[in-house]
């Protein structure tokens, strides 16, 4: 499988992966997991997010019949621009190595096991993270899906009548959401915790608070060589200002932040700036210290006639205390189980954890702790150590049938 | 004219011009200049670096029967991203309103006079400010000029073929410098000397030492989310630096620095920037003003461990001073010249000026200063004296013919 998804969204410049959401790369991604759904004989359907859902088992014939709802497993396949190949296909590859592996044991599960295929996790060319499990949950109402627009002005509506869907579908959608009693999300740590801890695979604790904000610096076109330093409104030493204003925040307070991508306009070499628009990523432990960060920022930013929009912003995210403990038990030896860790990363995991369903998260190792870059990697042995524990996970929660065949 | 010129190449968004060397815009600009260089019974030619000349009365004759060289005046129609309406085609619409002004006094001139458009002044595709001129002197040369690229990859070679032109042509002009005697070229001013001076039209003076450096910055891409401060190589925060240290250096030495263009990869929201290119433009009375300003923001720039790289460099550029001086005496009443004025903007005048001919400039009034920009504006009545002085220029320099018709 993993060779399949080598070359797909791969730019034979740098290396990295460009697979963002509604584009033809992902098209090639979503006809990949229903071929191999089809290969193993599960059933694929879609919500009304556009996400995939292919089931071993009728989820629905299990929630009449008392033996569902079901346990689910996956992850996402699109990329950051320029991403690395393990974050969301790893979670993903490895729940149809689940489906493999409980086959060749002859396990058959005694809920229905679905494998989830989340759309648009990265929010790479709309704006908003984890989009296809927002939408799925109402965090992200369609109105402002709809309008959301990438860097050509497209907006989301309109890509998805490109991709030959209907963006009147987009909507919470309890009739997906009632089949998911239990969601675990494989994924690749974007950090060196286990590294540290020389451990392989981790389960997840929970998801620091963090947020996405929009910075607007107005400024004034002037000609670059003829307006005196004190005639200017330069949107990019406004801009300059902020980043270090940032990142020197974020020291103080213990926390994380990224100016990750800006905007200049005209975006001339002789050109003073009309504008720049920049975002802000901010997380940390601890969700007052992010938003003091922010606080500072949009200071510096003020100062310079600038505007600060909050575009996104997810409390903390606490996973189920208790499956994760329990999971953590039965991926270790007696009175060792595996390490808990918290990142600093959102997950679809956490939006349906928010939304009420117990979920867990696996980790696994990262050597280096590079994540969305094309030199993310993960060591084969581990990834198939994740695969063991994901599969053991499967089994302790959907359970085994207990008549023969079916 | 002035209406014919202004669709061309106008952003409806932002009511800016975006107006670069050989794409269809500039195809327009030619075809409108040639049309109104034919109205005017006006040969025109190109020379190898595709400007064009439109001349009144032959200048190889000229040259030949010792009325040559001739008197040409210009400047040229293309534009920064979101530039305004006057630089440039104020020069250009000045020059072929001068022909009718002349014609229309039954003058004519004992040396040919010819309106000069040159292409690519302002650099904005391939970011060589002045290619046309330069290309003509050899200042740029054929080689290095074929081998630019856009921000497309594409080179000039390959554009110019697009544009119908062939590539191998480009080289040093010797056929065409030849025929030009002096060289007048009238601008919108992009300070606001005039302004302050109460005066519509001013005599350049010179052309301040200017150049453009390009900063790469190099930086690790890794998760806004998960990585530490402390593990991070974030190009952008070096990039802030670097912005921050042009500014403060400039107003130290009295000279000007501007970040205007920044492209960074991957640009991602919540991925740490792995690279970050932008252009500085630095200038200012003095060269070694302006070179301390580079040195300093160097020496950032390598803290980060990246890199300055000289693109361009254009010291300080006198026009003819007898000329100037003529010049400013003609266009103002007895024991009141024209005011004098330098400028930091470069121009293919300064070209010229630089390869010897006898070289002046003319600038019209600019009441807020504000050029490379939509809202760049010069008065009508201002432009009309532009007009009025640049005619007395031509006349003046020209010189009428004896005898009289032809």
């Amino acid at each position: 499988m993993w060779g399949d998804l080598a070359g797909v969204g791969r730019h034979p410049g740098t290396g990295g992966y460009r697979r963002f959401a509604w584009t033809r790369e992902d098209a090639d991604l979503r006809e990949w997991f229903t071929g191999e759904a089809a290969a193993r004989g599960l059933d694929v359907v879609d919500d009304r997010a556009g996400n995939l859902w292919a089931w071993w088992g009728d989820p629905d014939k299990a929630l009449a019949d008392g033996t569902g709802p079901g346990v689910v497993l996956g992850s996402h396949l699109d990329s950051v621009p320029d991403g690395g190949a393990f974050d969301g296909p790893l979670g993903v590859v490895s729940a149809l190595a689940v489906v493999d592996a409980l086959r060749h044991c002859g396990f058959t599960p005694a809920r229905p096991l679905g494998v989830a295929l989340f759309g648009d996790e990265e929010g790479a060319r709309f704006g908003v993270a984890c989009a296809g499990s927002r939408l799925l949950t109402g965090a992200l109402t369609a109105d402002r899906a709809r309008g959301l627009t990438d860097a050509d002005g497209l907006s989301m509506a309109e890509a998805l009548t490109r991709a030959g869907r209907d963006p009147g579908l987009l909507g919470r959608d309890d009739e997906t959401l009632r089949r998911v009693g239990t969601f675990v999300e494989l994924h690749v740590e974007q950090g060196r915790g286990l590294d540290r801890l020389d451990r392989a695979v981790a389960v997840g604790s929970g998801i620091w608070p963090h947020g996405r904000w929009r910075i607007d610096l107005p400024g004034e076109a002037n000609h670059a060589g003829t307006t005196a330093l004190d005639d200017r409104h330069d949107a990019m030493v406004a801009f300059a200002s902020a980043v270090l204003a940032a990142r020197g925040s974020a020291a103080w307070h213990d926390a994380l932040a990224t100016c990750g991508k800006v905007v200049v306009a005209p975006n001339g070499v002789n050109a003073i700036p009309a504008r720049v628009t920049a975002w802000l990523d901010a997380r940390g432990h601890r969700a007052d210290a992010v938003r003091a960060v922010v606080e500072e920022v949009t200071g510096v930013v003020r100062v310079h006639g600038g505007t600060v929009t909050e575009e996104s912003w997810t409390d903390h995210t606490a996973f189920d205390t208790g499956l994760a403990q329990r999971l953590a038990a039965l991926l270790g030896p007696p009175g060792n189980p595996a390490p808990l860790l918290a990142t600093g990363a959102g997950h679809d995991a956490g939006i349906l954890a928010a939304e009420g369903v117990p979920t867990a998260m696996l980790f696994v190792r990262n050597p280096t702790g590079i994540s969305h870059s094309p030199a993310e990697h993960a060591e084969r042995d581990d990834c198939l150590a994740g695969v063991e524990a994901l599969t053991a996970v499967a089994a302790e929660l959907a359970g085994e049938r207990s008549e023969p065949g079916r």
